[in-house]
């Protein structure tokens, strides 16, 4: 049987020790193919490139196994892979492993899951991965185990049309994980506080800066999970309707 | 009593006559605070930008009227309005007009309603207008009696928390559209077709483009409604989970 094709995109760039870290852990699995990000491109959201050209180069090439650089955006890359630098279409796209959190609403800022979301809207089977540490030399010795059955298991199952997943792990020692729980995004916000400088002609600038704040107590969600030493998995679609508003609205007088 | 506090925002850029008109019709509604980028930032999704500084300045300031430029993306500058600029919270916050649609799937590219998105985060009532106009010389007339209604309705009515507003509005004479409809997102794609092109050195460069392709025939979706001549308004959040898809999964084996 001819090997999974498994495509590998990251926001946080081509030299990021969690992408290393699910290369080294989904190489035994399949062919792999990755593009990704020549610089860090984290926050990025769904961006995509439209005013500048975008470029790629191959910097590797071995057996089953092949490395990209992108000028682009997350969501470039899964465009350029998909449209110009893959042969067909992949069995698979992982993305990660992200340092940082994307539980909760830093969802919809994350190059990360913009890159899996846009996998899913070509109906490849997409997972994203983050570990719950945002330092560069964060250890990710843990997510090994998961970030594999995870990928075995949509490998197996595939996953609903439209659908992908959001997967979060919690920083701590492996030993002290208790398993994988399915779960809804929980209801958060960043609250900014913005850093203001001044520059040597006293123009001040700013830097973006922000704090998560919690807002729902359900035990169904991510953050309650990742708070309880569980690998939460969220499975994500790109309907943003909210069906549950439609009904009230259409009583209301557009043309008074 | 005080007039509403209307924060102004969009992605197309601080000299994009679409914004204009959006200004021009609201004018007489409330206090107007404009705060925009200062170049084009078409198709940035929910990017903020976290690795350069941001940067503001004051345009115009009148009664009851302020504009801001900013170097950051439509993101940044709610946060900025939100955090740094405005005295208070602003009782609705606006966004367009777009050149160009952000119904179904676009809505995850746009900068217009990734801005909205982010109003709505932070409890305020937020709408966002596309024209199906992509050019420079739109014609905006149309949307001046859409715009004006919809604001009032927001403003009398409020929003539940967490739901903003996606409105289009099709680009037929004002006397051809048939009214308002309350609609859900559509299921749609962006295939791509990459242009690709050789710089002065024989390297490719490669520009993106796409074909928006509609894969689905329902009558209560926006794209019908703006194929059909009417405003479409569909009720947005921003909880991405795919509820459906969590009772199916739980029953995969993560630990085989």
């Amino acid at each position: 049987m001819e090997r999974p094709l498994i495509l590998v995109i990251n926001d946080d760039g081509i030299d990021a020790p969690g992408l290393r870290s699910l290369i080294d852990t989904i190489r035994e699995i399949g062919k792999v193919v990755v593009v990704a990000p020549d610089i860090a491109r984290s926050g990025t959201g769904h961006a995509i490139t439209v005013r500048d050209p975008l470029r790629f180069e191959q910097i590797v090439k071995e057996d089953n196994y092949e490395e990209y650089s992108c000028n682009g955006t997350p969501v470039d890359c899964v465009k350029l892979a998909e449209n110009v630098i893959l042969k067909r279409k992949p069995d698979i796209l992982l993305s990660g492993i992200k340092h940082g959190s994307n539980a909760s609403v830093s969802i919809i800022y994350s190059g990360t899951m913009a890159a899996v979301i846009e996998g899913s809207l070509a109906d490849i089977p997409s997972v994203g991965f983050s570990l719950l540490d945002y330092s560069l030399d964060a250890d990710f010795s843990a997510c090994e185990k998961f970030v594999k059955n995870i990928t075995l298991a949509v490998l197996k199952n595939g996953l609903a049309s439209g659908v992908c997943l959001n997967v979060n792990i919690p920083a701590v020692n492996g030993a002290h994980i208790k398993g994988v729980k399915v779960c809804r995004q929980a209801r958060g916000v960043w609250n900014e506080q913005f850093d203001e400088q001044k520059d040597p002609r006293n123009n001040s600038y700013y830097w973006l800066k922000g704090e998560f704040q919690m807002l729902d107590n359900g035990q169904d969600t991510d953050e309650w999970a990742l708070n309880n030493n569980y690998v939460s998995i969220v499975p994500v679609h790109v309907d943003l309707t909210a069906h549950h508003a439609i009904s009230s609205m259409k009583k209301w007088e557009f043309n008074a």
